[in-house]
């Protein structure tokens, strides 16, 4: 069957790749729609960094330790797909039901992440094999397209759970790629009443102002900290410098969410922290509870996310997509239409 | 009056300092007792630089920002004094009453914080001005040198309140320095069932064991992190690089309660952070509560202070006393008994 795989820092289609066969509790699916997230541009480009500090970290294992980057690399982690057959012994939903689920292959071996893998079959292929206890059907005949952005979406909701913020109390997201894009959507589907969204692309604020921020802010305009004095920060960059300038400019008493992920060493002044008594809430991924809220808020059109879905392509335009990403003018979310 | 004062860097006794004079509201006392805490040292030797980094800092009033490096600067905010005098018009305990209070002195003009100042009169001195509306009246007999550690133990139990730990949740407190063995108390206070504490210095360690540390770890000898999964870490250094070594080692989850106070621009790798959805809470003081909840169990022998006090010194010894804080082998706490 015919996959996008990453190969030597590049998307390359595939029409060799052997053909997934359900184990038991497995189910082979259709992908019907694949999102791109910036975590994978990110490892194409950056991969051995990303393996490098994996090892280097203690306090958790290490799931891409496995992970040999002169092969063949799977990925595409925000999928909906469409059963086809169920591995043996296995009931599930009949075939044809549109499903989504965490990247989570149960094996006899223990959990495979789908998202980087030399082994494992991810979303941006024809087909792939997901976990019958995981599957969540599709409800209300939403696109599968749409369902696809349970993930980012769910990722969004994670954060604003962890801040605990209450709907008087001010927002303000800084970076409104994807990430930004989801938390602002969450937050205004939890009923917050001032959310302030900041950066630098007029694409990327016209699209926050579409899905619920109520004051857009250029930061080359001036600070997005003086617009308000936001009880929760958001850090949807991810990279150096961002966490320093939060922690100067946040008022006493900030709790921040940190969504952005930074790869690399970042220089902060902990006394700024100190001396206002701010939090820093790093996030990450989200919890099935918050995956399953995320499709039920799409599908029953409580949370609109056809505005971020500004490209869609074929597994041979995959590779280009990678490409258009990199410019935040370009695109929001591309999706892969196997 | 006399006043130990910091004078270019050092602390001097002058005799000549004006006779303070209470005002409405206000409350003439004589001193009893004073700790010396660290951020005095730290002010002595690095005044200029924490200047600075207040003034850089936006999103709270900056409270020291008319403060004179080149005239006398008075201290001393962890005090226990008896009553003398009233102001005109104010109600308050009879003279000779023993009182603490937090470190607040309420004028005409706002509040002035009784920290550093070059004309709010601090600890180190024969006689000070406090807010009748603040005193706490010490219970029990308590001796004035113990009431005296109100306040640094306050900093412990806000450090621990913060942590929302719960008893059967593993804690690790690093650094046994004054800040850390109040922690460490507090937490014993807290009844929690599980606390590691890590330090290089023996005696450190050696307090650290008397106050409650269930486990004591020596850093040259090997992680800390591996005694124990700790679920909340307490970092009582406030040193370059420790933030991102417990960002390294710290298990998935953790809560870190950023209790030491690092001046320095530091590096973290925040992707640590991330991929463990670690969260800091960096804590400065305590609250009013908290405050009078430290002076209680203290006067009610649930923690006892005694043995952090390894020496006392009159306004003459204060010089001396400052120099021998710098050598954690030598003492924890040092009193001035003006």
């Amino acid at each position: 069957m015919r996959s996008a795989v990453l190969r030597a820092g590049r998307m390359v289609v595939r029409d060799d790749v052997p053909e997934p066969v359900p184990g038991p509790g497995q189910v082979l699916v259709a992908v019907k729609a694949c999102g791109i997230c910036g975590s994978d541009l990110h490892f194409a480009s950056h991969g051995d960094q990303m393996l490098a500090a994996g090892a280097e970290m203690e306090g958790m294992p290490d799931t891409m330790s496995g992970i040999d980057l002169a092969a063949d690399i799977f990925m595409g982690h925000e999928f909906s797909a469409e059963i086809l057959e169920a591995g043996p012994g296995t009931d599930t939903h009949p075939p044809g039901t549109l499903v989504t689920s965490v990247p989570v292959l149960v094996t006899s071996g223990g959990l495979d992440m789908i998202v980087y893998s030399n082994s494992t079959v991810g979303g941006y292929s024809e087909r792939m094999l997901l976990s019958a206890p995981l599957l969540l059907p599709v409800p209300n005949g939403l696109d599968a397209r749409q369902a696809a952005l349970t993930e980012p979406m769910a990722v969004g909701l994670h954060a604003v759970n962890t801040s605990r913020i209450e709907r008087g109390e001010a927002a303000l997201v800084i970076g409104c790629g994807p990430i930004g894009i989801a938390i602002i959507a969450a937050l205004r589907h939890r009923g917050v009443e001032n959310i302030v969204a900041a950066d630098f692309s007029s694409t990327r604020r016209a699209l926050a102002a579409t899905v619920g921020a109520h004051l857009t802010v250029d930061p080359a305009q001036g600070s997005p900290f003086h617009q308000s004095a936001p009880a929760v920060v958001f850090e949807a960059v991810g990279a150096p410098g961002v966490i320093d300038d939060v922690l100067r400019r946040a008022p006493a008493g900030a709790r921040v969410v940190v969504a952005g992920v930074c790869m690399q060493p970042d220089t902060v002044h902990p006394f700024f922290a100190s001396a206002k008594q701010i939090s820093l809430h790093f996030v990450f991924g989200y919890d099935p509870g918050e995956f399953a809220e995320s499709l039920r808020a799409i599908a029953e059109g409580e949370i609109d996310v056809t505005p971020l879905i500004t490209g869609e392509v074929g597994l041979d335009g995959v590779g280009e997509a990678f490409d258009q990403l990199a410019d935040p003018d370009l695109h929001c979310k591309i999706v892969v239409t196997p």
